[in-house]
């Protein structure tokens, strides 16, 4: 029984330690188009070798989302085997493109740690990078999750809170190395809105609904290696159903949001996230998003929207309800910057 | 909410109107095994590179009906988001065989309009051009589909009803460069029937069915980046049922006919093609196919069988009732032109 | 109708007949991406072109179960069509690693053939070669299945069983070419246990359970071009449900068997195989391992652990009742040498 990995508890974890997440994954066009089979993904600079090369890129890159996934699997075993909840996102960067053929690996250092109240649970705060095999990282965000603790009676550490940003500054945006959205085709793209048509403020509803599978949510949470017991098991909770992995709604939504943000290439930044309310197999989603911010970039005829992407099984628009919280139907509210043509 | 594609009317389109359909698409082996996946597909000429190169192609090429389902998928946020039925198939032509690692775009030009006595819809025809990245077309058909107006007192077009071809001509198929069936392998094809052995009027029972599921069609569909609501949402529909799209029920009995059919390897033309009742999770499907016609072609050891190939959800050699309507157990009769070798 | 494939019964196998299966199958990057979306495979010598390299492989070989499953599919037309069941497996050696690229076909030979004492049916035994595109066999197994006869009144053949190792003896085992352990990194494949930390006896409990899908099992049978109708048409039984492809929950048990066994890198030899009950959608399958024997290899840094594999609906440890018989929840035993770590 000792060979097993039970997951680390809340007092397994140190500030400044490093962990080194098996398992490294090599990445093919089979992943990308498992990932076209299992979401509405149509972003033409991913869709496209041809595309990628007319703005800027060798290749077509692999959907962001794909990264993230990959990265976040691996820290799955590590960080949340034991994990009640997840709290948040921070920091976030897409600091290089992946393509088909990269190796990615993940390592996480723990910086923060904080005992909750009931002390039966603490919150450990990590900054997660995923490399490339050349050693580059890809991918570098914080993430903070609840984790129980083996001993209710261990006692607890010096509390560590680090400080975060509330979102990534335009200046800190990733440099978008060779992009030039010069040549940029919008009819391929499938839509005609530029960066300056988009204002602050703006509700954008994407229209279409998705029905949620098992079978669908498994084959994609498996294909990142997330191991996660309550997204296979029926057995696992007392009601018998399966969650989804958070990380199938984002990229669902992600998806669906093609309506109306066609032309918001790439996710280079992820600001924030809350996944709101668990999601199950029967459940049709929705997606809509708002304009929170606009920045300008340095790369030729390149800007960045920054954007709330909200998944749903309600209505376009509605979020929180009079006592400021999420509302039964929200999801997953997410908050990113993509790059979009000027 | 202006932002997004409420899709065209009947009166948005005008004969001679060329439209650009995004998105393009690169293909991969990825593609290749979620179609091996999803279907029952062996036809040796596409299943092995080996095999491929043993009948003149460069590797193996890609099923015929990836194509086409690559470059309907890109039609319909153009043609059929308001469509209320997809009425024909014709003249369609496999130009060129379609290899991993391509990129096809779609481009469609509105030959034919017609409203509808009651004012309310009319019909739309349009031929649709897949290109590679090389500029050369792959694949071309001609598809009528009926569409919603959006005011019901437009004043109606000057009709214009293209003449069609009933079914594409011997010497019209497409010329097969390169492929010599001299050397041909029928142990490692499957099946020993020559295209000698086949005479018209012969009904060949597949024998296999498959029952359908939601989470497969919707995997299939989303693959070509085929949008229509009704597939995935099931709220879209009153009886709260998704209706498979019809491309997956072709491409379900085109694998099907393997058993009997090993040696038709590969699609050249579409003649015509009906959907004759829609199709839904939980059906088993079977087909069949009756020999046409058929033809010598001027490549070494290659002939062309014109079949009929029918989906069914009830026995083989039935299609009509005495009204002469198809039998509500009929899913799919699709008349195509397949190579065999002599 | 004559066109069609009825498969072979038993009085159509003659000992030492050569059987050639359609249908020759390229495998790439598709194929891994697919397998990792249907089974929580995480092994790195599979996963990461890296890891492989690091420890002497060109890139990362695909795993092992693959080539098992292309290969068995192939013979599924021409061995088990009309099979009553499935008997058993023994001799089964992976010659060569198997990549992405590489074209698979097979042959079996019928090697014995003994008739049942009721008449009806008769056991056919089968030595099956799996072969890459330049002749190397990287394949071999024998395998035993009952049989229907057509004619319960054909005369019975003269009784040949062949002798059959009880298991593949390690000096047996595959010569591993170019195999050196001595740079594994255990951070990267996941767990710290080396082949001398298990001992002879232990047993191993691999934690986690998957609910299975009918969508899902039906993807990874037709991946493999298997084409046994029970697995597909909900029709075909009298139950009403679909039978889930034995190799399904081989390769389901031994994804699960990565916690715990995270080391046991690469499958060498199957030694025998029961598939001691049926399993269906809806059922969770859990598997346990137990440590049968060790063996010493000749590469560096690489032994060898011989491995009960036991999928099952129960609890870890438990295999058959004081009848001697499986337990009712016992999917799966089945005994292999996998290399692991020195």
């Amino acid at each position: 029984m000792s060979k097993t990995n039970a997951g680390r508890f809340f007092e397994d974890y140190r500030v400044g330690q490093e962990i080194v997440h098996a398992v490294p994954r090599t990445i093919s066009g089979g992943e990308r188009a498992m990932y076209h089979a299992l979401y509405p993904a149509r972003h033409a600079v991913h869709s496209s070798d041809e595309f990628a090369r007319s703005v800027g890129y060798s290749q077509a890159p692999l959907d962001d989302l794909i990264a993230f996934h990959v990265v976040f699997g691996k820290t799955v075993p590590d960080v949340s085997l034991n994990a009640v909840a997840n709290l948040g996102y921070a920091e976030g960067e897409f600091l290089r493109p992946v393509f088909a053929g990269d190796t990615l690996t993940a390592t996480s250092t723990v910086i923060g740690l904080k005992q909750n109240s009931s002390g039966k649970t603490g919150v450990v705060y990590v900054r997660t990078r995923g490399e490339n095999q050349r050693g580059e990282v890809v991918l570098s965000y914080v993430r903070w999750v609840m984790v129980r603790k083996r001993d209710v009676d261990a006692p607890a550490f010096e509390t560590v809170v680090p400080q975060l940003a509330t979102h990534v500054l335009p200046k800190d945006l990733p440099v978008l190395q060779g992009v030039d959205f010069s040549r940029y085709d919008f009819d391929l793209a499938g839509e005609a809105h530029r960066w300056s048509d988009y204002e602050i403020g703006e509700v954008i509803d994407h229209v279409d609904g998705v029905t949620m599978e098992d079978a669908e949510h498994m084959l994609a949470t498996r294909l990142w290696q997330n191991t996660a017991k309550v997204h296979f098991d029926q057995t696992a909770r007392p009601d018998g159903r399966r969650l989804i992995y958070g990380g199938h709604v984002i990229s669902m939504a992600r998806a669906l949001s093609f309506n109306g943000l066609a032309n918001a290439q790439r996710i280079i930044a992820i600001n924030s996230g809350a996944h709101a309310n668990p999601c199950y197999a029967g459940d049709t989603v929705r997606a809509w998003s708002e304009v929170l911010d606009k920045a300008e970039l340095d790369a030729p005829n390149v800007g960045a929207l920054r954007l709330r992407l909200v998944a749903t099984k309600g209505s376009a628009g509605e979020l929180r309800g009079d006592d400021g919280k999420y509302l039964p139907e929200i999801l997953l509210d997410l908050d990113y910057w993509a790059i979009v043509p000027k």
